[in-house]
């Protein structure tokens, strides 16, 4: 019997926690619900120490990701793909986009690893906001980040991915260091 | 109202045309699946000319892939990813190799992209067998292969990855060149 149907969820919390009808105007805000998003996954143990969060250009939330890789035994289900899987859901678009006239943003608590990195060329977005740095994952938690491309921001840049790294870094460690210092199991 | 859940399946195909209970001894015989699943795919207009499956160390299929991404409207559906997704649910294990003692080998029509390149580093598998190279793919159809380290094969295998290539690599291209030939929709 051949499996031929998989099913992955974000945690109930999201449709409490998180305002769906907010408008997030600035970088630092679209990082900051990022970071929000790692740090309520950590509190409520329903994956590991990572948020994302797709925006379109009215800086409206498309769709959020959190950590899903241990409770839904799926290595694929971080949270930058989790907000692209939804957020193509959503506009049933395989390019997030295709939909939009002007720039859609990911923005992500912690630097995508080598596997959210290769999904952010093919999902459809312009612009990737990121919070820590894969340096801060890999001293403050047990995480690898995993090969990278040398210059994998020109890389991403020459396909029309404008990135912009180190906003509220420091709000972004402390999500990491807290999950570190309480031992966080490996997500 | 957030989007909290995604569906993904493979195409009702693979129930009648793969025989989940063979096995698959040599390299060239868990390549040659993953081809013809490729194969099929194009046949059946379910998706890219790209298939895979994963196997546990008795030679016995874990499950399959093929790229679904135009008909599921999802950029990571790739056939990798879809086979990886489905091993890891039907194990309830996060690393697929987690659950055996031997080795367990991922076969592909062609050679990962980007997306699945990097997700290849956490799926938990231990043999990369591989059919098409990226410039077959490049050549014969559309699609662009993606930025990866430049020492790709060393970087797997410094994690433990065996890597190897041209298994039925003229079988690949022909799956392949078929496919570019007819002017396939970009999937």
């Amino acid at each position: 019997m051949l499996y031929a149907q998989v099913h992955l969820t974000l945690p109930a919390w999201v449709h409490e926690r998180i305002d769906a009808a907010a408008t997030y105007p600035g970088d630092e805000d679209k990082v900051a619900l990022a970071i929000e998003l790692a740090r309520i996954n950590v509190e409520a143990a329903s994956g590991g120490p990572f948020g994302a969060a797709v925006f379109d250009p009215q800086h409206r939330i498309v769709s959020v990701g959190v950590n899903r890789v241990v409770p839904q035994n799926a290595s694929l289900a971080h949270a930058e793909n989790m907000a692209f899987l939804l957020a193509q859901q959503r506009l049933q678009a395989f390019r997030i986009n295709d939909r939009y006239d002007g720039p859609v943003t990911l923005a992500t608590s912690a630097q995508p690893c080598c596997q959210c990195y290769g999904a952010t060329v093919w999902a459809g977005v312009d612009r990737l906001l990121i919070g820590a740095r894969a340096e801060d994952v890999m001293e403050l938690t047990e995480f690898d980040e995993g090969p990278l491309p040398a210059d994998w921001i020109g890389e991403l840049e020459k396909r029309g991915i404008e990135v912009v790294r180190d906003i509220r870094r420091e709000q972004a460690r402390a999500v990491l260091r807290a999950y570190g210092e309480h031992g966080g199991q490996r997500y």
